[in-house]
């Protein structure tokens, strides 16, 4: 396999495109990592304008996916990236459209605060929402270190904890139908819980895609619709 | 802007490869129309084996979508795309995103139908399953149609459905809730239908980001996440 090599070119300036794209995939990072503990947190405390700020922080997450999306568009075409250079540009373009899909479900979360808090809520369902929210949280903030650091080995931890992430996901699911069907008033309420569920689930498969990514580009493997076990053989061979 | 001009390069291979990723994609697509039209049809016609074989099918729907985007990544090295044939790899290349995630959608719905046939369901919230499911198919195809001959207008049609369907998808979400209150038995059933819907207005969601690829390649302009008046102006000035 062909080491990375981000360093080692000619081109200055070749050198500093694939710098300011890592550069900027990094800071779209932050902001969505921001976002969805922000959502988190709006839910936990029923904070609406926190929420309205997470719903409004949705259009600078769409404008630098599509920055961020043309500057590698216009390093391929100008530089014909091959090797590890070729697959960064390929993971980085990846990473973005995750996040995008990431702050998407932020703001679900935020518009559904935002309906709990017109209907006034009571804490129903809360343990389980604030125990994935940290876990999807810590995913997402996982995901973007081990993109940054090149490190496989983090990567393989994030899809093992999406898979814990969707066996608790499974339980809260259960948990609130059992509610919903014990006390028909709280049939709204639960909806909103479980939507916002649902979107943190979603959020941990993109995190959980960005692992993916991350492997690709270091050890060259596209490991998607792969079994875990499959992955960690991949990864720990060399 | 570049004229799109996929038959005139000098290499016959080059040619070759360019024609081979986008026969691959329309078969990829016509595997995917298919699953999305027998999981709407299984769903109604309660047909477990036909949904059972939905499921099934993701596994070869997966295969697809990494060779097409190995396939993808190879021209880019060989071949340093430029102008509207980078284009036509990075549209390849997203809607192949596309496909695969109505492809998992598809699957959740067969999922669902599996769970409904289990508890023995009637017949309530199909009538908006049914006109949903419809409406969406027609969606994939005319998505894919529109690639298949680079046709603008055509993409700027599907975009329009998608936003019909919303609003129906939201209609119909209001009225489950309406019969989960007023008959909490029906409660688990009628989270099954709402999932359903959900997943159908997902695999909406991708025929649409497919129509913007499809401009994206034709009239060379990123379209993402711009409202619907613009784009069709974008599509309209040439």
């Amino acid at each position: 396999m062909d080491k990375l090599q981000f360093d080692k070119h000619t081109s200055a300036q070749y050198n500093a495109e694939l710098e300011e794209a890592r550069k900027n995939l990094m800071q779209m990072g932050g902001l969505v990592e921001q976002q969805v503990d922000d959502a988190v947190r709006a839910l936990m405390e029923m904070d609406t304008s926190l929420a309205q700020r997470v719903i409004e922080t949705d259009t600078t997450v769409n404008e630098m996916e599509l920055d961020i999306d043309e500057e590698c568009t216009r390093i391929l075409a100008r530089r014909h990236p091959a090797a590890s250079d070729l697959r960064f540009i390929i993971a980085v373009s990846r990473a973005v459209t995750d996040l995008e899909r990431m702050g998407d479900e932020a703001a679900k979360v935020a518009r559904h605060t935002l309906e709990l808090a017109d209907t006034g809520s009571g804490p129903q369902g809360y343990v389980e929402l604030r125990h994935i929210g940290v876990e999807v949280r810590h995913m997402v903030q996982h995901s973007l270190d081990a993109f940054a650091r090149l490190d496989a080995d983090s990567a393989l931890d994030v899809m093992q904890q999406d898979k814990s992430v969707d066996l608790e996901y499974g339980t809260a699911i259960r948990s609130l139908i059992t509610t919903m069907m014990e006390d028909p008033r709280s049939i709204s309420r639960a909806l909103n819980v479980m939507w916002s569920l649902r979107s943190l689930e979603r959020i941990g498969d993109h995190a959980r895609n960005i692992a993916e990514s991350v492997i690709y580009l270091v050890k060259g493997k596209d490991v998607r619709h792969k079994k875990l076990e499959h992955v960690e053989a991949q990864v720990k061979r060399d």
